[in-house]
């Protein structure tokens, strides 16, 4: 089914432990893109200025990523980022941020997406992603990022926003940020009541963990990866690799949500071995299936 | 077959933000006792002061564990520890310990435990890790844990200690300080050419992961809980609810040491939803059984 992803596309600069890389392409919508395209055709919506020398067609060409919704935005300039990596990878400080034309108006959805079932929202205002939802017109399975800073200072939004999505992907902080409460089970709880039938808990290297509002439970180890050389981009390409194979199979019941959940672990593992879309550009869908193989044979028993 | 086990006896007193509980029974022999008894008969060495107010044979009535190695020294005063866990339980400070008759000579191994099998020698200096195994004549599957004051000060000691045990249990911070390595399966993989064929590294809230020199790797998150009144005793339970599971198959193949975990992991989660042996005493076999569904069903995909 048609999968539609609204979200940044920045010039990245990132040093870790493991080298460093200038000016290279990243953001949400970008990561998301290229891990939900190994599964299902993608529908991108995003704006950059026209500085920015990387020709996306290119990026993504010989993948199912319509580029109908990017928008080269004239006079403007494009996100730029930089951060740094500490120790095992688990802690990074921001270098840098311009925000430059994600400050300005969002992108238009295309009109020839507005039928799209499968949606994602990456990391935004909460009002903008709201605004990109009510462009589209019978989703039926919405997906939505956040982080503290929507939370803290966008209460009222978020709250709208939750009821209007089906699930809420964020981070162990911020799961805790948005509910007042230190126990994750009892957290995630709170936020299925706040609105969204689904809500992911990301962990980093300690996994994930979804909880439903049938009372459903599921948690999983992130893929134990001994190379570990960027891990920018390794959330929006978890929920790339979630998203495309539930568009996939055009289901969302509980086993599909898991063995998306599983899709996503994997995407993501192969995200973090190299700089930028390095890792994701390096591999085939045979990769992601064998993986996921090994996955499921570590975490059984 | 025959589980042995060496380990403290200690009076705690302990505060969560769930409340506080004074001069409780705790010592890791006792919660490794308590939930190994589930699985396996028990052989217990240990050793008090005559200033233990409790009556071990009562703590253990029902159970079948054998206190003929119990030690009650005249003249010495038991084991004593004092600790306080923050917010989510992740932290904890110590506010006292006094070692009394930990200090002391080791308790020894009676004649009649000498032909155990199993054996789990809980965290003390390693040169009387091998001082108590020394006593035992031809064991067949040897497990030892360890902590960051016997790493850093007692080097010499571990490593020999090492090259005479089949697997060792310890924390993630733990397995970084031994192998000096940040990367986890990296740091596994360096302990398991110091000696033993099977790693188990306790990553408390985020589960456990297990290597062995096969090349087996094995992870599992924690049972997510939402009762936690005390997290004293998770680790020692865990490594109960481990040797109780192997002592009682006779197996250590890669399918007993997953299944072995599991069940770990489980006893673990019940010993933090209470005080001291509150969560393990309020618990039939049973529960544990149901409980290691629930886990697979939750991580299965």
């Amino acid at each position: 089914m048609s999968l539609l992803v609204t979200g940044s596309i920045g010039i990245d600069t990132v040093k870790t432990p493991q080298g460093q890389r200038e000016n290279c392409l990243g953001g949400s919508s970008i990561y998301f893109s290229m891990a939900a395209s190994f599964f299902s055709p993608v529908r991108f919506v995003g704006v950059i200025g026209d500085d920015c020398s990387f020709e996306l067609p290119e990026v993504f060409a010989g993948r199912d990523v319509d580029l109908t919704g990017l928008e080269v935005r004239a006079g403007s300039k494009t996100f730029r980022w930089a951060g740094t990596y500490h120790g095992a990878m688990n802690e990074r400080t921001t270098d840098s941020v311009e925000l430059n034309v994600l400050a300005e108006a969002p992108p238009k959805v295309p009109d020839v997406y507005r039928d799209s079932k499968f949606v994602f929202l990456a990391n935004t205002a909460p009002g903008l992603q709201m605004e990109l939802l009510g462009q589209v017109d019978k989703p039926e399975f919405v997906a939505a990022d956040t982080m503290n800073m929507w939370i803290t200072e966008h209460t009222k939004d978020l709250g709208e926003l939750l009821k209007r999505i089906d699930c809420l992907v964020l981070n162990d902080e911020e799961v805790k940020l948005l509910s007042r409460e230190v126990n994750l089970i009892t957290a995630a709880e709170k936020i299925l009541a706040m609105g969204p039938s689904v809500v992911i808990v990301k962990k980093g290297e300690a996994g994930s963990f979804m909880a439903s509002s049938d009372g459903g439970k599921f948690i999983l180890p992130a893929y134990p990866a001994t190379e570990v050389i960027d891990p920018t981009g390794a959330g929006d390409s978890f929920a790339g690799g979630f998203m495309g194979y539930l568009a996939k199979v055009g289901s969302v019941d509980s086993a599909a949500l898991k063995k998306a959940i599983a899709y996503g672990t994997v995407v993501a593992s192969f995200t973090i071995a190299g700089f930028s879309l390095d890792g994701l550009t390096a591999i085939k869908s045979d990769d992601i299936d064998k993986r996921l193989e090994v996955l499921k044979e570590m975490t059984s028993f």
